[in-house]
Order: structure tokens, then sequence, then C-alpha cells
């Protein structure tokens, strides 16, 4: 209990409170702890461990982590003051890159986004680990991220948690913002609390569907059926004495702009949609499909777009981040209903939704990570999983976050989850994506995969621009030539088929021939691209 | 139903049932279908679509399937009766090998056990594909195995379920022999059925539980909370108009004997003994542990045997297959219930089961691989899963089934679904093996798993006789030089860190540092091995 002397300093300002501020804390004893960031951020202690809120850049706090890195820049503390960071999945990059900036990360777990702790990670400076969404927050619960914790509550996890409310009940329960990820976990994981109540976003309560995390052997199945399916409260339950402040604050989520749909995406979404209609039709899906998963990016924006203007009516959603297109979406009349653990929307879409709010709220909930990308729902509801890899083989292993096997480029976040247990696996990709010097100078069709996030057992389908494979049923050696002809870039085609062939030939004579590879060439693409900046062989040895 | 007319041909012989067959089929009008399996070989044509109850060797068809080869055999049909197989697990050498052997295999999913049949894979001659076994018969009633399938009734996967009973109820539901496997979907995916009735084994009607499995958007939750738990009836619900025939039969399951206990196994079992007593110790495991899974093979042996003889008391076991060792188990006191798929007890070991079978059956029951494997029940339980792979790379990325990346080994079978959701995810295995030529020439710790099942973010622990490598909470540059340390054979142990420490090197200089790696020489320790029979590399490029 090394910090509870400090906190004997803080200085409230109750009288500070603004009349919203008084009307979202329903809890008037925590009024009294009203403190101003500036005065905390002094509390934070080299080699702390700090649980945050957010997900996806949304509802993460803004104001305090703001304030601890104004104190360690003043103090000049860089690379002194270095945290163990928890979050969800990834916040602000405004927050997150800043502290990667300053060196005050130590270790990150389980998600990032940002150039700067992305570099940070690359460069041997931040310990991270992708660990699959639903499980990072049990693994937390279970101690497996403060084994090597020896200072304060032996029994908590975290030293802090700092979280973003949009009220407190009269309990002092949270009501978060647009997003709840891991935050239930993090407030039950830490041993002291700060909560930013955000006056600028409406009120949230009623959005979410907090239900309390239990251990093994304790655990109960989730009664889930149905998107709609509510198993929870709508606020988040915690200790009020470990609360040490609240903190008011106004800023917006700093979500930036939705990427934006091309000729690309608009033709993967295209054979994608083709796809499931013709599953309607063959009797293997329900003519309003089940429920979607679709991951982040402009392919995913293209696909719910396309749904928002397609054939099928009545369409569920059940997926971790909702994006702009989802309110095209809503908008179309064809969407019942949508379910996640964050609303990522660009600032416009936000002001909008919150605008439209009544509109909304009864088709949308907002729930904890855990559940949300749960393996046991995903299973049951038999979800349509859509997402976006780096690179896939030609037997359909993908990478969904290694750059030539190294680079740490995007976490893994929920994609395994999904991939691993919905009813349709479904993996959507450029064929090709540019380098400095040539515009197909990486094939995302690859002999071997540099990185292994999704097995072969985990993937039915492979689009790119170019074409669909359906893999489902298929053997290795089926699988490959299908996939180099259906989603290959014309440019890498023949390359890929040589390499399938060569290695057929030289493994079946030598009675190796289940999934046939010449290791000595299975990254030459890689090591090609490391030495000449294109993917493009002059052959294999 | 182009085989519908030859059913008209088949000879029944009522009169020649057993006593004991007219005592185990109490539903009379089954007898009147009571057939020799000669009789029944005709009936069956290229091509069809054929499910076997049975897995792990037991619970499989005997005689109808023998009686198929036999035809085959006789007539010279050898490469032109090719048939699409499709059994949970693995059944008997004597019927697959054979079947392999006589080219009646076209297809085969989603596992193998046998040298024959491993060997037409790896030839080419019969296609075959991993799943993992949890989603294999949801992907069989989903119509996944059969979109290429153009004759008999689309509504049905299948044109033919052979399946072993020890009992049919006066409703005509199955009660299955010592495995349940996928045999409920197959049976209910068959447009014909055939039933070889063993009255050599007793009848085990109670052993099972059996629930019936629903399609999205109308499954259910498992509402198993404890090993314990009932969900379902005593035996498999059918059509009985689909019944086309019975068969008796009075031959054992082969199974030949368990792997025997080494050195090696009992060090790598005493590792895994002392590093779950530190959990305990710690709060993060139970007095009596959580339900454990254990896989097949000579380390399972030990571990299980070791508990025998160990700290534990009052275990539950929630896993895939029994082996012998669960006799000494239950027989030690400590094991208070377990529950599987299947029972592989040795022929020795299977006779003392069946001799004492009043003392076990109250402590046991066997379940659909579907409900056994499924995440949502081993995530719910937080199960201690322990499994062997073929090799393991230095970040815990894990191959299971593909020798050399390309040669089909062993099947998957459940690895990844106790892997991905147990709450210790555990790998155990040798740190080498012998070659022709070096005793030590294949390393299981190797620089990148020349194919991956199981990723990085799916292991907790690796363990070999050397020691064992805790890497809950280690970022991959964390887990390297643990794994190399702790389990790697001294052999290979200076060579392993040479590959690190020189990729951390380059990768760190060039920002991409997160997961190093050479990838022109990812592969050495393999194509070493392909050009020399051993991994030993005389260094880096």
């Amino acid at each position: 209990m090394r910090a509870t002397s400090h906190l004997r300093n803080i200085v409230f300002r109750p009288g500070s409170a603004s009349s919203v501020l008084r009307e979202r804390v329903r809890r008037p004893a925590f009024l009294e702890k009203l403190a101003e960031p500036a005065d905390l951020a002094p509390l934070f202690k080299n080699d702390d461990y700090i649980g945050w809120s957010g997900f996806t850049g949304v509802g993460y706090p803004k104001r305090v982590p703001a304030a601890i890195a104004d104190y360690v820049e003043n103090n000049n503390l860089q690379s002194q003051k270095r945290f163990n960071l928890f979050v969800g999945a990834s916040v602000g990059t405004e927050v997150e890159d800043r502290w990667a900036q300053l060196d005050m990360i130590a270790r990150r777990y389980p998600h990032q986004v940002g150039k700067e702790i992305a570099k940070g990670i690359n460069a041997g400076r931040i310990e991270f680990a992708d660990k699959h969404l639903s499980m990072f927050p049990q693994d937390l619960t279970y101690g497996y991220y403060s084994l090597k914790k020896t200072h304060g509550d032996p029994k908590k996890p975290l030293d802090w948690a700092i979280v973003e409310a949009t009220a407190i009940t009269e309990d002092g329960h949270i009501v978060p913002g647009a997003s709840v990820g891991a935050t239930p976990e993090i407030l039950e994981s830490a041993e002291k609390i700060i909560i930013e109540v955000n006056t600028h976003l409406p009120n949230l309560e009623g959005l979410h569907d907090i239900s309390h995390s239990f251990i093994p052997p304790h655990r109960q199945p989730y009664l889930i059926s149905h998107p709609e399916d509510r198993i929870g409260k709508t606020s988040i339950a915690i200790d009020p004495d470990r609360v040490v402040a609240i903190v008011e604050s106004h800023m917006p989520d700093n979500t930036g702009a939705n990427a934006p749909e091309s000729d690309e995406s608009r033709a993967i979404a295209g054979h994608l949609i083709e796809f499931l209609s013709s599953e309607v039709q063959a009797g293997r899906l329900p003519p309003s499909l089940l429920p979607l998963q679709s991951g982040i990016g402009n392919v995913a924006n293209s696909i719910i777009g396309g749904l928002a203007a397609g054939p099928f009516d009545k369409v569920m959603v059940w997926t971790e981040v909702l994006q702009d297109t989802f309110i095209q979406f809503f908008d179309s009349g064809k969407l019942d209903f949508a379910t996640a653990t964050s609303i990522k929307f660009s600032p416009e879409g936000f002001d909008h939704f919150y605008a439209h709010w009544a509109e909304y709220k009864d088709r949308l909930m907002l729930r904890s990570q855990q559940v949300a990308n749960a393996p046991e729902i995903i299973r049951r509801l038999g979800i349509i999983a859509m997402n976006t890899p780096l690179e896939v083989d030609i037997y359909a292993h993908a990478n969904s976050t290694c750059a030539l096997g190294s680079r740490m480029l995007n976490g893994l976040g929920g994609s395994a989850d999904f991939l691993r247990n919905a009813k349709l696996s479904i993996m959507h990709t450029p064929s090709s994506r540019p380098t400095k010097t040539d515009p197909t100078g990486i094939s995302c069709i690859v002999p071997f995969a540099s990185h292994v996030d999704q097995t072969e057992h985990d993937l039915d389908v492979v689009v790119t621009e170019q074409g669909l494979a359906d893999l489902r049923g298929l053997s290795p050696r089926e699988r490959a030539p299908i996939i180099i002809k259906q989603c290959a870039h014309p440019d890498y085609r023949d390359s890929l088929m040589d390499y399938y062939e060569r290695s057929l030939f030289e493994c079946l004579a030598a009675g190796r021939g289940h999934e046939p590879h010449m290791l000595r060439n299975a990254f030459k693409f890689h090591t090609n691209f490391l030495e000449h900046g294109t993917m493009k062989v002059t052959g294999w040895d």
C-alpha cells in the first residue's frame, strides 16, 4: 500500500463542480472527491500497473493521462517514470502516442494503435504482447499480467484504474462512455480508481449491458441466444471506497475520419455479398443472414455500405466495433439490431448519432469485450466473421499482426476470437499493396505466412478484389490452386503457382505431400522484398 | 436416391439373432433387419459419402467396413470404389489402414491415425484436412463437407452412417460403445443407417450424455458448469425409418497397448506437477486444481500417473480421451470424476474396466466431441490443458501436425480447442528426438515452427525434460530467451540463442524488433535436417 500516504495530500475541489456534473454524479460523496488532473499526476510512481477504460480510441480517460504526461515532461522524468499499461484495446493516439514518445510505457497489453507506440515496441523500448481480446480481461483477473508485481495489494493486479464515465449512479456505479471493453475487469482488478466524468457526451445510461465476470470454478453460461438478449446491468459495480478522485472532462473522443472506400474495397464487398446471397440461395444461411461481425477499415466500410444497399433485410450485427457505415445501415431500415463493445464513429458520425440518440438507442447495445468476443456466443449465434489480414498464404494461414514476421503493425484484436468460432470465417484483403518502388510490390497472397495468427483450420473463405476462394471442406492441396487463381494479383499468380507445383512435385516424391512446401524458398517473397523492395522474385531455387 | 433400389435386394436373416442380441435390441422391428455384412458390402457405390462412429480407435464399426474391403479386394475394385469417409477422429488401424491400402479412401476428414492412411495422404492419393474436433460435427451438419456432392438426398450430407451400438432402445435409439465422438451428428446427417450391435461389450447404457445439436440461429447454451452436469439423454435419437440394416458384432476395440513411460516423460511430468503445486500455493488454482485435459501418449500417461501419486485430492477431469493411467488415478481415490468423448484403454485396461464396471460407472461420463471439446465449456470450467506438439518455436508457436511443414504425421485433434480456451495452456514435449544418424538430431525447440497449429497467443507454458517456461504475460522478446534456456536441449541451446540474438540485433536496427527473426535463416534447422539428417547447423548466415 505504498501509495496510500500520498493520497492524503490530494487537494479536492468540490466547489468547482459544474451543474451538469452534479446532475451526472448521483452519489454526492463522490463530488467531494472532485480533483484537478494536475494534482493527481504526481501520485503515479515508476513501475505502477495502470488500467484505462477505452477501446478502439473511444471511451478512454483523456485528462488524467494527459496530466501525467505533462508532469513527466515538465519535470524531465522521461524514461524514469515508466508504467505498465493495460487497456482493453487502443485509446486515442494523442494520449497513447504521447506516452510512448515520452518513454512512459514499459509494458502495454493487449493491443495498440499509433505510430509512436508501434515504434517503441519495434525498437525494443516497450514490451508488448497480443492476446485475444476475449481473453485479456480474464487473464488480467487471473493475475497473469502481474506475476512479477511485488508492490501494492497482492490481491489486486493493478495499482490504478482510470476510467471514463458518462454518469455515476447513486450506488457509485459507473455508466461508461461509448465503449465497454475491459473496463469492468480493470475496475475489479485495481487498488485505486479515478473516474473522469465526461460531460461533453450525453449520459449513455441504458446503452450498456454489463455482466459480472466470475472466475472458475464459479463461472456460469452466458445466457445469450440472440443479439438483443440482456444478461447484465446498465452500469459497472465498483467498491466506492476505492475511488480516489473524480475529474470532470469535456473532451470528445479523438476518433478521426473512417477509412475511405476505394474501387478495390467495393470490389471485395461485391464478391462477398454475392457469396452470401448464394449461401442464402443454397439454404445454408437464413434470408436475413446470421449476425455479422465486421472488422475496421475501408473494406469493412464497403461491406457494410454494400449491405445497406443490399438484398438482405432484418439483419443483426454482433461485432466488436461499429463504424460510420453502420449509421447508413441503420438508416436503410435493413439493420434491425447491433451489439458491440465499442462505437468508433468519426466526429461527424458521433455528432449525428448523439443528436439522434433517441432513434438509435433501442437498436444498439454495448457489452464488455469478454462477452462481445466470447467464443461461446460467437459459435452459438453462428456469426459471419469478416476481417482483414496483412497476408494470407496459399494454404490459408493468415498473418494479422507482424510485417515480415517481425514488425508489429496492428494488434491481433479480436480477429481470432471471431475467425476461430464463426459459422463463416472470412478474410478479405487487397491482393497486393504498393511499395516505394513498385505499385504492386507486396503480394498479400504469399507462399508461407511470415507470421501466423490464424491457422488454416480457421478460415472458410479468402477474398480479394480479384475474386473469392471458398475453402470449405478442401484439403491443403485443393486450397492452394484455388487461392492462387481466385485471389492472387495477376503479377504474382504464375510465380505462386510455380512455387506450389514445384513444392508438390518435391514433396510427393519424398512422401510428405500433405501440405507441400519448399522450406528453403518459403520466405523468398519476403527476403526479396527486404533486399529489392518488391516481392517479385525471379524464380525458385 | 440412387441407392434405394438396391436396398430391396438385401437378404435379411432375423432368425440368426443370438439371444444376447435379442436382449440388446429392444425394438423388435430392427431384428427383422438383421443382415450379414457381406450382403451389405455391394450396396456401397464409388464416391459415396460415409460416416462411421468411432473416436481414437474405439467405438467404430468393425464388420461392415471389413466386409466392404473384402468385397473390393475380391472383386479387384481397388482404386475404382473410392469413398469420402468421415469419422469423429481415428478408428482401428486394421480397418482404416486396410481401406487406405486398397485405395478405397478418396477423402478423409477430420482426423487420421495409421501408417497406411498417412502414407496415402502424403502421397497425394487421399484428400485430408484437419479441423478442430469441436467444429467438425457442426461443419458436417452445415453441409460444408458435401458442397460438391451431387447425388442422393440433397438435405443429407452423408449417404451412409455405419455406427456401433451396445444396445438399441425401444424407440430405436442408439446406445454407443466406449466413444461418442461425432456419432450423433453423423447419424443426423445420413440418408441410410447401418447399426453394428456389439455384444462382446457390455451394454453401456447410462455412460453417455447425448445432447441434440441445433443449428444457428436456434442454438442454445450448454448448461454445464461442472464436469458432472448432465444435459442430455443416454442414447442417440434417430429416425428408425432410415435404418437399413443391423449387424451383430463380437469384436473388441483394437486398441493396443498405451505408450510406455520413460525417464523423459517422468521428468516432464515432475516439472508440471511442481508448477501446478506452485500455482495452488499462489492462490491461482484451487487445491483440487481445475478440471484437467490431457492428451494421448507417454507424457500424458506420466502426468496422470504422477497425479495418482501426487498432492492433489478430489481432482476432476474434462478431457477428450481417457487412457489406462486414469484407472490408476481412479483407484488412487484422488480422481473424483472424469468426462471425455472416448475411453481408449488397452485390451487389458478394458478387461479390468468392464469387469469392475459397477465401480466406475458413476464416476464417468462420455459426451459428444462437440460438447467435450466445446470452447464454451473449456473456457467456463477454466480447464488445465496439456498436449504434445511436434515442435515449438522460440516465441511459442507450435506445430502439432506436419513434420517439416509438409508431412502429415498426426492430426490436429482437439489440441487447439483446448489450448485456445484453457485457463492454463500447456505444451509438453521432449526437447529433442533421435534421427537415423544423430540421437538428438531433431530439436523440438526451433527458430520458426515449420507449420503453425497453435499460435503464440495460445500457450501459457512450455515444458520439456529440461525444464518449464512460464510464458504468461511475457512479450515475444521476453519469451525467447526463457524458452531456449528452460526447454531447449543443451545441444541446441547456443545455436538457438545465437539465432535469437542475431535476429534481435538486425530487427531492432531496422525498426521491426517486436518478434525478431532472420527470415532467410528461419527454417535452417529444417533444411539442414533435410540435407544432413540433423538439425545441428554450423552457424547463421
